[in-house]
């Protein structure tokens, strides 16, 4: 893993940056520092109608909790899939779309109870495809046990959208006994995977023909409520925090967790579990695993008295059988993370590596 | 109006047409014939995993009623917005999505509680325009009184989407005493509109510099949430169906009134209200208004009995000001659309007559 760049500990850059001020980058959609800055200086004043760049009052999380619904929290969540190319080893744009907005409720310690689904198509696409990602969709909600109670389709002219983006939304109720939070970790955590990391990014860029390693790997998206679900009935309360690493990957989850609970995360970098074919491709395009978004796993950061029990129950699971501990949580420096082998600072990345891979 | 093509009763044209049955067209996203065939022959079988064609079970509403919320029924919608250009005299993309989702609440007889929104973003697009839009969204969500609680951005490599689309979710509950739906429609019920049709469309053709009639018109683009309440605190359960005339336009809305309740829909054609300029720009692009998308006016069955008094309630506010009768409903023959004056069927569109507007 010599190829990885160490971040050095500088300060985050600021918005806007000198070149290319004005305009819409591709790392402004990236889950990075970029998609902060964008959503911090720009997004929230804007929708709250106030002037200049401000920091946000309350640390962001994976789904809204609508205020109001009393003990039976509901959850509410939205996002955009753009996938290319729309078919991947592992799955598609359809069960992806799926998939990713369970885990946003999920993570949130809450099982999903409804989806919502809007399509915006390009005209010419062929409806075999808009069938099969259609069937994707279905199935995808069908094995998570989720109805797709509304949708809409919009037909754009050609070349005003590329083939077929999908806009899921979820609700959800919070499970007895769980309230995770970004801002509930605490020093003493310990952090937990729930499985190998940087499949899902990967597989993306091997199914673009441009980079030529071809489609060893596989996408992991799945849907992961099930496992929270067992998670919270080993741990309950104990189980702070949830993240998947999906946009900007390991190192983008774990710096928020870092930030919005004002912890250290120490990660050993061993600890983590790379497949082969993950290193090998990170290897031959320059990039930094730990960046890659991952599709079907978890970081879990657990009061360090419920771990073992937490992990135990993980491993019963199919899609937590290879869950591990990979670090811990101190008090000292506040939003920072460190990989303990290397000694490193593992930075916010600041714009994806690559883009459009969910 | 001679302008206007006389719809023949045909039979509406099957799934798949025999010229480029394969492809996705621009019809298939405008609300008509096309879209419903989309739904009902493709999309639906295909998310609940069943194979052919098939007629949907129950009729398609604004928004679907989430089961288990009891007395106080939860509401949820999705739709994107794909207007061009993003702005046009009267609104601009970001209006209209806030205006368009909490319409698609109101016309179930609810009051909107939250809304999600989720961005996808061309890289390149100046950041100013971003800013302006988002603004706009804020604003309209303000205005509406409903708080954006999540969402989304994403963005795509220049080329994989026109400027900037927005997808936004909307939950809602059901206003006390109402519980208006597509199929509640009864024969003898009196059809309110609650303004001109029209404004919309055809201000997003004129924004368009090809048509060359300029910008006289604006987009009548707004919520109707609170036009909605009034109806319902004067007429209560006698306010029985509620649409807004956008997709499609005002033709399409009473034929799935007409189809989902099973009635014939009479409509004196001098009734309804067309500005001039409406009807002047139709007349050059040889549109017919009926077609044209409204977005800020409704079309309303009243059990007769109470019409008076919910069109006095509706003409006492800024939205409902002129509101008019436009006719009345009958048994037979049922699914039918009839103009009076002209004596001419009004079809369901094939596919909207020009794209984009909403």
């Amino acid at each position: 893993m010599q190829h990885r760049t160490v971040h050095a500990d500088v300060p985050s850059v600021q918005f806007p940056p000198p070149a290319k001020s004005n305009l819409v980058r591709l790392g402004h959609g990236a889950g990075g520092g970029l998609s902060a800055e964008l959503l911090d200086d720009l997004l929230l004043p804007a929708l709250s109608g106030t002037s200049g760049p401000g920091r946000r009052a309350v640390p962001m999380e994976d789904a809204a909790v609508l205020p109001g619904t009393g003990d039976a929290e509901l959850l509410f969540t939205t996002d955009s899939f753009v996938v290319s190319p729309l078919f991947f080893p592992g799955g598609d744009i359809g069960s992806l779309a799926v998939h990713g907005i369970i885990n946003d409720i999920a993570m949130m310690g809450a099982r999903p109870t409804a989806l919502a689904v809007a399509l915006i198509l390009e005209e010419g696409l062929p409806l075999t495809i808009l069938d099969q990602v259609a069937r994707s969709i279905g199935w995808a909600a069908r094995e998570a046990g989720v109805a797709v109670v509304t949708g809409d389709t919009q037909v754009v002219n050609q070349g005003a959208v590329d083939r077929l983006f999908i806009t899921t939304t979820a609700l959800g109720t919070r499970l007895p006994g769980m309230h995770t939070a970004a801002a509930h970790t605490q020093p003493g955590d310990a952090v937990l995977l729930s499985g190998p990391i940087g499949l899902h990014g990967t597989a993306v860029l091997g199914a673009r023909k441009e980079h030529g390693f071809g489609s060893r790997i596989a996408s992991d998206t799945r849907p992961l409520h099930g496992l929270v679900r067992v998670m919270g009935a080993a741990g309950g309360t104990a189980v702070h925090t949830l993240r998947d690493p999906t946009r900007g990957g390991l190192a983008t989850a774990l710096n928020e967790i870092a930030r919005d609970s004002a912890v250290s995360v120490e990660v050993q970098e061993a600890a983590i579990p790379v497949p082969e074919p993950v290193a090998a491709a990170c290897d031959q395009l320059g990039l930094d695993v730990l960046e890659i978004a991952s599709a079907g796993c978890l970081v879990a950061f657990v009061a360090a008295s419920q771990a073992e029990n937490v992990l135990a129950a993980m491993r019963a699971t199919r899609e937590g059988e290879a869950a591990v501990p990979i670090g811990r949580v101190t008090d000292w420096p506040p939003g920072r993370v460190t990989l303990t082998a290397a000694s490193r600072v593992v930075d916010m990345p600041a714009a994806e590596q690559s883009p459009r891979i969910c």
